[in-house]
This record gives structure tokens, sequence and C-alpha cells, in this order.
């Protein structure tokens, strides 16, 4: 039979029927099953092998869901999944209409915070903490966080607020030594190495032993004597950061011994305060590709199971145009190459953004600041100070975490920094915690900020171009999506002028003014309007902010009728901006605001997600049409 | 002759020609003139008088402006303004056209950075430090942040970042122990009085003396001796958490010691990577009224010296209506009377926000988060998921560092979060950098949040009752100004119609509608219209978010002229709403969106700042008379 103990598992209450001693038998499935099923529909993989034991340890011992478990980041929560009822949808994972790949509340009553940006589960499960307290009820709470995300400060402001609370409550540390931030956890490294030796456990004990004899030394010393030994554990320990915070540091544990979880996690659950638990995992444990391959460690497509390899899907009748994230990193190689004022700035994604292709040549200039976005753009603005110029590349819905620093630190100073944001728009399989369609709204809001977004891949690298070397009076952004470019050929890399728009094809009824990635769009959208007999205009913005307003007001006199399409939010963003000049300078120009409802777009497919928002080539030639007989219908009237 | 010292030295040159015996007298001129200036003129006191020494130490030892100093939040930095060629102008601070209350690029070569907001000088010191390193420069960088900012996650972010840089920085901790977090500090206080008894430094003695015997274990047991060394230093020092983060620890000093600080800084100044040194320094240090008296240790109005007591001024003739932060506080204690679920959070602002009063009658139900707003905001999102309703007191320009908190974690989730967003529009006396002129765009933006604003310190009652009471379906804000209310009489609370405005005066020449603050300035700037024989209707918008449009429908075909008024950026907010909606329903509306222009207004009283950006009531008049006659000579042409 296949996976002898799963196949009786639906939920947490089935789990806690079994004796302990089937734990690891349990897991063995659990990963088996996750095995099975991830190879062959793809998703995030290393992560959620690395917490098959911890996952069932913590469902076994803790009540879910009337205890809390808060997962960081949904990447490690597969287990979770799997073991909370929704085993048998696991192949729907990130497909539309199927599993979240993140954890998600509306989803399943076990998932009690969802999360796709990092650092947020020790908050939200003090808030839990404090909301019990308040009401008086009896539940423990858990959050799980792995290594990278303590980089981030939330972790810090939370794990200070719990040492100042002293509620009651369970970090768990899921260290799979994945962590962008080498230094935190080097130190831990040297120590577990070191103790690991016979001489070093000698002098551990020795050390130990001493702080015991100091018992004899009246009240007070004797409390300092404790406090001591606590210091000493935390220095013999890696704990030393956490117990300055306020916490009760055990461990750190194996975390894929379910017998040695289970009996740490027993002893735990009666203690008080904070206590935080130190797990040591192996990101894509049990799996021999993901355990010898790198590339396994995140997330993969399908794949053979025994041998790893790529199942060849039916080539591409095309080969596709390089990603965005490709053309920026080569562009800013050329131009790091000659300019050596700048540098790059990632928040742990030199991969992601393509920073890692100027790493590979220019390893000194590109600077990884571990998942700590605010203080990566805070960074900038004080290089920016001493005239270099920093290129800040974040995916568009992270660099959210820093608004406040881009306003205050650098656009109040008019400090000229780069901004790169990668991944705007609708982002795909992640889901509504990683599209990027906020950004052109809060770009506009800041006093200063220019704001542009490129129509294909050779416009990207002269806005990159124009944003090192033409314009140095403040801030200044690029917005561009995820994945493939337009396949347009590469030129060397020229200026733009900024607050000017591109009219790309002539028209008469109706102006399509598209920005970024939705321009391409408009462009067919045009031709099928056109087979209709509708002669529509079409604009590359190209700014947001300035606005071409020259451009504006040539549409408004000449046509009369403008549809503004971006990949974004309605509210607030481009046509927001078009909209406000509009009214205050032209009478009689009626004009649609095509973008995106004011609700959170679920998962799918990039296309599938587009089609459904109407911002492929057919939804603006709808959008379009349909305004056009509006508008067209109005005039008939009044 | 007053200030002997102090009158020969202008800038730091002058104070470096002075031999090192001379730096206590010097202190005590600078502290004697910062006391007489500031006593007469009113300003941030407190935190200035516990850091003259360090700042005389800091001028003395490095090459300022060639070495750079970053000061965390401005208000410690009136020392260094007096020393860097702006004691002339001390007087003016805070005042229109004055100096500014921070540090400012703009006033000073000396002004490395400037900061409003805490915790950011470890960042952009660190990106200084970077900027030397690329360029092959040679100077130092010094960060100097109080222990207060330390509660903040960019400090963190930024010291794990030192760590891994290893690069050449000084933060110097001014630790004044004030901190709202006594956790971390705490720790610290505990041991200095522990090792301050005899026993205490024996102990410590033989701890010490312990780890140089194991001096002789080989080389691998040798290094980690030192390692541990290291570790018994930070454990009986308060060092331990930035040991941790791959700093060398330095201190506790007396800073008030001017030759121990500068010995220090002498020999830190020639040492490499990320030093702190950590300095005791006492607020009001060296002013009577200012050490004796809690209310002395922040800012002061204009003071007799000798006594500390106010300086009368003439009465108002009218007393003035309570502040918006008193109203708050006391409608929230009515509600939490009645309504067990509700609690507050507070950002290290309990006094500023009006949440002290709730402290006092409901202990355990307002949260001090410290100054951690993205902390604050995931945290309420974790009370929220368990049936409590948090009510989040934040000033509207500090809520900027959590937007991604309330968009990722509160509103994707549709928690019932209520935000109160204090210290909206223009704020006075603290400039650019609290001036709360982002928050309609910023809110409006984000899926499904409510954005609201009352015309009055009812509305504000009524407001809060509704987002508590009446309105559960996800996130809900309310924001409203700084200071005094209108002075309306105050009744019991009601519920408001969630998106429903009102309409306060009929007219049919033009329609302004205003939001919040803007609204009794709008009905004064009507009565002036009215004088000039302009028949101007005033609605009170409310709702930014959901938009009133039924409201807008009937004033474009009723009136077809509307102004729309708020004390905002223009971009991307309430006029914008209104924009958006009217371009794509209506035609020949004429629209002048009044609010602030792109650019970043300066400091000046509250009333000074309006009158300049026309949103006092002859400005919103003046504004409405213009467009008037724009739109009836766009018509008349048309």
């Amino acid at each position: 039979m296949d996976y002898p103990f799963l196949s009786r598992i639906d939920t947490p209450d089935d789990l806690r029927k079994f004796p302990e001693t089937d734990l690891r038998a349990i897991s063995d499935d659990v990963r088996e099953y996750l095995i099975d099923t991830i190879t062959k529909v793809g998703g995030h993989f290393g992560a959620g092998l690395g917490t098959v034991e911890l996952t069932v340890a913590l469902h076994y011992v803790f009540n879910t869901p009337h205890d809390k478990i808060v997962w960081d980041t949904g990447h490690q929560a597969y287990p979770h999944k799997i073991l909370t009822g929704r085993k048998g949808l696991l192949h729907t994972i990130r497909q539309k209409d199927g599993l979240s790949g993140f954890l998600k509340r509306s989803e399943s009553t076990y998932d009690d915070f969802g999360a796709g940006h990092a650092t947020t589960s020790i908050s939200a499960a003090l808030g839990m903490a404090a909301a019990r307290d308040q009401l008086k009820q009896d539940y423990k709470v858990v959050a799980v966080i792995g290594d990278g995300a303590m980089t981030g400060g939330l972790a810090y402001e939370a794990m200070n607020n719990c040492g100042v609370l002293k509620s009651d409550i369970l970090v768990v540390l899921n260290d799979n030594n994945m962590s962008i931030a080498p230094n935190v956890w080097a130190l831990s490294n040297y120590f577990s190495e070191l103790f690991a030796s016979p001489a070093g456990r000698r002098l551990r004990d020795g050390i130990v032993g001493m702080t015991e004899r100091m018992d004899n030394l009246g009240d007070r010393i004797r409390s300092l004597a404790h406090r001591i030994e606590g210091g000493m554990k935390a220095v013999i320990t890696p704990g030393m950061l956490f117990e300055a915070l306020g916490f009760k540091y055990f461990g750190p544990v194996n975390g894929h011994n379910t017998a040695q979880l289970v009996k740490m996690l027993r002893g735990i659950r009666e203690m008080r305060g904070p206590i935080l638990l130190h797990t040591i995992t192996q990101k894509g444990k049990g799996y021999g590709p993901a355990e010898r391959d790198k590339q396994f460690l995140h997330a993969i497509g399908k794949v053979d199971k025994i041998t790893g390899k790529a199942v060849a899907s039916a080539p591409p009748p095309t080969p596709a145009p390089p990603t965005y994230q490709k053309v920026f990193g080569e562009a800013l190689v050329e131009i790091c190459s000659t300019n050596p004022k700048v540098v790059g700035i990632t928040a742990a994604m030199p991969d992601g953004t393509g920073l890692d292709i100027v790493q590979k040549h220019f390893p000194d200039r590109i600077y990884d600041v571990g998942i700590a976005e605010g203080h990566g753009v805070t960074f900038a603005a004080g290089l920016a100070t001493q005239g270099v110029v920093p290129v800040v590349a974040i995916y568009s819905s992270f660099l959210q975490r820093a608004f406040d620093h881009i306003a205050h630190d650098v656009a109040l100073q008019h400090l000229h920094v780069v901004f790169a944001l990668d991944r705007s728009g609708l982002v795909g399989a992640d889901g509504p915690t990683h599209h990027g369609v906020l950004d052109l709204g809060y770009l506009r809001l800041i006093q200063g900020m220019v704001v542009m977004a490129p129509k294909d891949e050779q416009e990207l690298r002269d806005m990159l171009w124009t944003a090192i070397h033409s314009y140095t009076a403040g801030p200044i952004s690029i917005r561009y999506p995820r994945g493939s470019s337009v396949g347009v050929p590469i030129r060397p890399m020229t200026s733009i002028d900024i607050g000017k728009s591109e009219t790309l094809r002539p028209g008469k009824d109706v102006a399509i003014v598209a920005i970024g990635n939705m321009v391409s769009k408009a462009m067919a959208a045009a031709e099928m309007l056109e087979r209709d007999g509708i002669s529509a205009e079409v604009v590359n913005a190209r700014f947001v902010k300035p606005l071409d307003t020259s451009m504006i007001d040539d549409l408004a006199r000449r046509i009369g009728r403008i549809v503004t399409v971006e990949d974004g939010q309605r509210q607030g963003g481009f046509g927001s901006a078009v909209a406000e000049y509009v009214v205050q300078h032209h009478r009689g120009v009626d004009i649609r605001i095509h973008g995106i409802d004011d609700v959170y777009v679920d998962h799918g497919t990039q296309d599938e997600l587009y089609v459904d928002v109407e911002l492929d080539a057919p939804g603006i030639a709808r959008v379009t049409r349909d305004f056009l007989a509006d508008s067209v219908m109005r005039s008939v009237i009044s």
C-alpha cells in the first residue's frame, strides 16, 4: 500500500491517535508524498522537505487548531498542508483555483496567519497570545521562523516586545543555515562545531560546573550566578541574541529527529514566558537531487522523481525572449564597467533580481542586506550622500516595506537613488502577497519622485541609463514585470527625455495610453480594434510622474476619448494621474481608467490572471470598444 | 564676559584649537548657552542637555566635516548646531525661516544626514562607510543613536549588515535610560548595578581570570577561549546583543566626562570593523528644573531660566477647545468601559496620541510596542484574528513605516483593525519629516481600506464608534490633525453610514467638497465668498474611500463646478479620488483639486504653513474664486 501511515491521516486529530513510535514512519510517508506530488506538478520544495519532522512533531504535541501555529512565509508549510486536510489537493498547489503556495486563512482553520512576505510570524503570534490573555483563554501560540527571516528587523521588534510583555509564546527557529546574513549564524556554526569535539565538551562542562559552585554566595549573588549561568549558556550556545531579548533559549536540536523534538516540545509546552527553540534542519532533506543541488532547494518545475531531471515539455515554437531580470542585470554590468560609482543593492534576492549577474563581474559592488528592505533603502541614501549611485533592486511588493524610507530618507533629501522595482504587476503563482500592483500609486505620492515603466527590454535599458546618468536631481524609479521581455533587438543604451511619452500608432476614434508592460498589449488590442473599424491611437506613456501633459493636451483636443491602461490598482495610479490632470484642464473629455479593481487578485499563471482582469489584448480591446460605445452614446444624448 | 570659551568658538576647527583640559569648561558654556536660549524661545531641550559633552568630545576627536557624524533623530543635536556655525541662529529654532529642529543637509555641511523619524542613523552611516570604501576615501563615520531608537528593527537590520560587511564604523549608543522598551536595557541596568558592589566585582574578576588561564589548550581551544572571554565580557557588560551582531563593544562610559570620552574615542578611532561605544547620559543634565521634572525632558515653551516656570503669556480670549488627542483618548476610555474586546496600540507615543488617558483607566489594555510601527500593525493583525479589536494610534507620518504591514498583514486578510492616524496634515514646527500629508493617498491605495476624516471632535468620536462597532468587515482608518479641535459640544457617540457625506451649506455657483480639518475652513471660506456674491455649497466628504459617489453625481449635475480641499499632497489623495470618478462618469464638469503641491513643506507654526499653502479660509476662498472665474470664462469661450 502506498503511504501506509499517511493514508490513515487526514487531520492532526488522526495524527495524534498514533503512538509516538510511529512518528518517524509517518514523517517518511509525508516526505514521500511531498516528493511524489511536487516532482509531478512543481512548486516550492526544499523548505518543505526540511520541515517534515518538525511539522509532524508540532501537530502531535500541540492541540491544533485550538493551539495556534503561525508559519513565517508559507514555503515551509507544504507538510502542514498535507497534515491538515489538504493532502488530496496538494497537486493543485499554486495553480489557478488550487491551493495557495502560502498559508491562507480562508483556505483552512489550521492556517492561523497568511504570509508571503517574510518575518511577520512573531509579531502575529504575539498578537494572538495577547488576545488570548485579554479574553482569558488558554491556547498555546507557536511561531515557526526561518533563519533567513530572522535578518528582518520585524523579528527583532517583535522579540523585544515579547521580552517586555513576557507573554507565553514559543518561537521555533527553523535554522537551515541558508541565511543570507552569515554573521549572525556564523557564530552559531562556530560553536556547534567546536562543542562537537571532546575537548570542547570538557571545556563547556567545566564552565557550567564552575557556575554551579557559585551557588553559596548569598541571595543577590545567587541570583547573579543564575543569570551568569544563563549568560554562559548563551555564550556556549547560539542563544546569546535571544537571551538578550528576554527569551529562554533551548537547543539547538536536530530538527529531523521526531523523538527528540516531541520530548523537547512537551517540556516546553508547560513553561511560561517567551521561549525560543532552535532547531537545525536541512533544506531538501531526504530527496537526493535536492540535497545535492542548490537549484532544487527553492522551487522546481516538473521533474523525474528518481533522477531529478526536468521532464521535457514541448519546446516553445520560438525561443522565449530573455527575462527582464536578465536584461536588467546585463545592462547594469555594462554600466558598472564604465562607471565606478554605481553599486547594486538587493534584499536577499540576488538571483531573483538579476543582480547575481553583476555580482559575478563586480562582487564588491553588490550589497545583499538580508531580508531588510527598509535598511536597504536608508543604506542607499547614505551611499548617495557621498556621491555613489545606488541601484536598489527590490521586488515591487517587497519594496512596500520601505515606503517611509523612500519618502523620509531619500526623497526629502533629494538624494539620487535609483529604484528598480522588479515583479511589478501580477506575478502569477505566488498570488496576492506578491502582486506588485500598488507601486505606481505609492511611488507617485512621494514628492519629487520620478516614476517610469518601460514598454520593452530595450526601453528598460534606456531607462536604467537615464536614471543613472541623465537624471541626478533626486530619486528615480523604474518598474517592470516578472518574466519574459518582449523580444526586441538590443541596442546600445541611450538617454530618454524625462517626462516624454511616445506615440506608437496614430488613430482618431480613441486613444489608448498604456504604461510599461501594457503597451505591447495595447498595440495588439489596437490591431484587433482596427479589424472592427475602430481607429485607436496608442501611446507609450513611459512616465507616470512627471506626466507628459502636452501629450494629454493633444489627445484631449484631437481625440477627446482616452483609455488609460496599467497593470496595477485602478485607484491612485497612472490613470488617476491622467484623471487629475484632465479634470482640471479639459472639458468634455471622456476617460476610462483601466486597471485592477479594488480587490486582491488570487494566484494562477500570469496569463490566466491577466485574462481574468481584462488586461490581455482582447480584454483591452473589449474595454476600449465598450468605452467608445458609451462615449458616443453620451455625445448623441448631450 | 558671557560664555568665555564658547564666544571664541564658531566651528569645530575653533574647538580643536583648545587644549583638552578646556573641554569641561567649553561644555559648561555650551550647556549654559543652550539653557539661556531655549528657556527664552522654547524647543526640544532634555535630549540636547544630555549630549553636550558627547558632542564636544566627538567634534574634538573627529575631524568634522571630513569625518561624518550621523545623529539619529535631531532632538539630541542642538549642541551640535551650536558648535557648527549656527550658535547665533539657535534662537530661531523651529520657527518659520529659522533653524530646523532636526538635522538638515541643506542647513549645514556638518549635517550629514537629516532625520525626524527614529532609527535611521546606523543604516545611513553604514551607507557612507560603504561609499568611502567604494571610492577609496578615508574618513571616519560615526552614528549616534539613543536607546529608544534602538527598539526599532531598522537598527537591528543595520547592525546585522555591519557585522556582515565588517566596515569600519562607530556606533555611539547614547543611553539615557528613557527607553520605552525596558527589557533590553533592564538587563544592562541589572548588571551595572550588581558590578558596582565589591562582591560583584570580585566575581567578575574571577571569571575573567579563569578564562585567561584557558590560554594553554592548543590553537583551536585558545581561539575558543578568546571567544568565550569575548562572550563573558558580553555577559558581564550590557554588550551581549551587540557582540552577537558582530560589533566590538566598549563601555559603558560616563557620557558627561569629557576626559574619559576623549580618551575612549581616540582609542576607538584607530580600530577597524564595527564598534559600539555605550555611553550613559542623563536627559536634562545640568539644568535643575529639567533634572527634577519629567515634563522638561522633551520640549518646553518659554520659561523663566531660574525657576523653570512658564513665562505667562497673554491668556487666550476664549479657552482653547480640547485637542483631538484628548478627545480621542477620552472617547476610547468610554468605549473600553463597555466593550472588553477593545485594546489600544502605540509605538512609543502614549502621551502624544492620547492613549495615556486610556492607560490610566485600563493599564493592561494599552500596548506600547516601542518605536516599532511595523510590528505594532502586524501585532494588531494577530490580535484581530482572535476577535480582539485593536485601535492602532500612530502619527500619520510614522505609520508610513508600516505601509506593507497594513496591506499584507491586515487588509489582505480582511482583518478588523482600526487605524487612528494622529498628526495628519501639516504639523507645524516639526516640519517636513513629520507632516502627515501622504496618508489619504497611501491608505486609499490599499484594497478594501475604509478612509475617513472627521470635520470636528464630535465626528471623530462618532467615527471611532463606527470603526469599532459598526464596520467589522476589514481595516478602517480615521485621520485627524495635531492640536486643538473645533470646539463643538460633545454628544454621545453614534454611528455614521459608511461612505456617506454631509452637505453643510447649500449653494449654486460652486461646490467646495472638503475633507477632515479642511471642512470648517471651507465653511469660513464660503462665508467670505458669499460677501463677494458667490454662492458656494459646502460638503463635508467624511469618506475618501468609499467615496460618496451619489453626492458627486448630484454636484456634477446640479452645479458642475467642484473644488476639492484636503490638507495633504494633491496627487493621489482625496481630490484624485473625486477626479477618477468624475472623468469616468461625467462630462463638462470643472474641477479644481486643492491641496499641497508636489514639494516638501518646511517648518513653521501650523497657521503660518496653512496660510503659505493657501489652505486657510482666505486661501480656500481665493482658490475657489479664481477657479470659478476660469470656469466661467471657459464656458463663455466654448
